[in-house]
């Protein structure tokens, strides 16, 4: 059966490539007045900007994970459908929005209104982990959608590896408002587990070959 | 009969793929003094840029419908030609220009000059839409330009999906001189039925392979 | 023999696309003071920003030519050298260039200094001119970079086409420093019969298949 | 052996592709008013911009000669891993980040900051050298992820083409804190041989023909 999610996949690549890399645009740097105007000169000048490179590094470590678990979605749905297209549509409109949490946070993290920021950001990755979760029960409920010979342990191991983000990412923002160091290591942690698992890609692929 | 119009397909998927994301970049973030002299703090200064949430999901949800219309109407060309290739960079450079009007909008909505913003911004849809029109009457009258075995069935009902949408947007281009709040409701509630209406796309593929 | 340019070409396509694409971050939407304190409001403010959409026009319309001529190239290209990937590369330096003076020729083109920015405009087009004309140089001094039957003919017929865009956009980057209005005329009349006769495109196409 | 990494291949483009273009909004117009206050006017406002030019020109050549080496190894690279997933990730991270210390060196050149800025800049190249080694040595660790047929000369010809790059980035590095200007040198020099020598690329193609 031929993969007609190509171009699908081909647009959404494209969206995750300038979302990650519009990032940077964020990163400002410091004029020339500021830098001579400080003891330290442009080292302190570029020093004070670490939340800046912090929020950076963060939500680039997050989109290039979320592109990864689009990969691995996508290697196993085959074909196409309107309510498949508009929560594809929506993953990628929250992928987009990341870049604004993300300089709110760069922003606001050294002031009293951290933990508005903190909110603000962990409450778009728990919509974004909705919108993973409708996507593959869309494409697990009509499985002539999906890759022939995936079985229904397959579908199952895939939707359990999504829904156990929602309840962590949702403990993130409750904490943000009492913790947000904390609401953000959570994470943080939860994005590099999710790096260090996703052999469970390769895991799939060899199964398929077999 | 190999699909030749495939290169087109990709620098037209990276075209819209820029211009959904660049629309993220009119979102700015309060700068902190605004934040810290109003009373409701960051969440109220938050609460005030509403007209750029509104424009940016807007502009990014009728982007991506444009996408999804072109994705439907190129599975169907599979030749190119010299006026076809002008009338694809005529609406690519459209959906380009679509920031422009973006930010007026959401410069504009709270102002007095809302009838302004909002009649450029349902004029360029006037626009986008003879231009789908103009590429597809550019590939039907030439049936050597598509797919082998589409019907004439098929290739008027396509066009007239594309025709009644030339009057929409006018009315609501009109309307937003004297209403410019039901102008723009207008225009979302057109882009909502052809989200919902674009299982006709799932329907050709079906035929074309019986 | 199998195409081995194909990666070269996603990569200059997506350069292109996101050279195109940002142009338009170069059109200002006017701030509400500008627009409140002309007598004719709004519809005054954006009347005035006529150049930038002048500039914004012309360079789009340029880089979309540019593409059209890029993909022509490389339909005749199959392997890869290290020159060719270089003389790639400085083509697609050149486009990225286009905002800068189109940004320069919006600023200027009301003031006394339009002939500098015409002639740095114009100028450009002779360097990209010189770069098409060095890849098809290179391409066609080695025949076994081409693609198999590709007549001697055709090969003279494609440099032809390009030779004499040198002179022309010399002759514009000249006038400009005199008459920088027809300078602009010159080039735009240029591109325009380019896109017209891109027609060659499709009578390569047709013998190669016979 | 099917080729797996295809999609892989196709995002770091675009975020190669990308990042080279954003490259491009560093170089700002100068405003009337600093044009008509210089005695040169236009001209000389635009002489007095060459650091970014400088620094524009210099990063551009540099992405480039990455995307070209990033293209050669993975030419070679047929199956995916998790840690491969991870070192292209990094390395994409980094060509991201160059448009900072880019805009850094353009806005300090002219400065006493010089050495800091162009510590910074050169230390990036050390780290996406360090990365560079990184996938190649988890792609090399493991031959199943391998183009079949490629003998293990030329796993080490990859290898030691990209070691003595770390020697001579981190030399450079540490001149910048003397003569910044020859630290600039060093990196130049070292990346027109790369340009040079990237037959190399044309060589193993060859040999896995035959």
């Amino acid at each position: 059966m031929e993969k007609e999610t190509s171009r699908i996949e081909a647009f959404s690549d494209a969206v995750f490539a300038i979302a990650i890399t519009l990032l940077v645009l964020e990163l400002h740097v410091p004029p020339i007045e500021a830098a001579s105007h400080q003891p330290g000169g442009l080292t302190a000048a570029l020093t004070t900007l670490w939340p800046s490179y912090l929020a950076f590094g963060l939500s680039f470590f997050s989109i290039y994970i979320m592109w990864v678990n689009h990969h691995k979605l996508f290697k196993q749905i085959y074909k196409r459908s309107s309510p498949l297209m508009f929560a594809n549509g929506l993953i990628l409109f929250l992928a987009t929005c990341i870049s604004f949490p993300t300089a709110l946070l760069a922003e606001y993290i050294n002031t009293s209104y951290i933990n508005t920021a903190v909110a603000l950001y962990t409450a778009l990755f728990v919509c974004i982990n909705l919108s993973f979760n409708l996507l593959w029960w869309l494409a697990s409920k009509d499985s002539s959608l999906l890759r022939p010979g995936l079985t229904s342990q397959h579908i199952r191991a895939i939707k359990r590896n999504y829904l156990y983000g929602i309840p962590i990412h949702v403990l993130a923002c409750l904490l943000s408002f009492f913790y947000p160091v904390i609401a953000l290591l959570v994470c943080a942690c939860l994005w590099t587990y999710w790096a260090f698992t996703s052999g469970k890609l390769d895991m799939v692929k060899e199964e398929s070959t077999s």
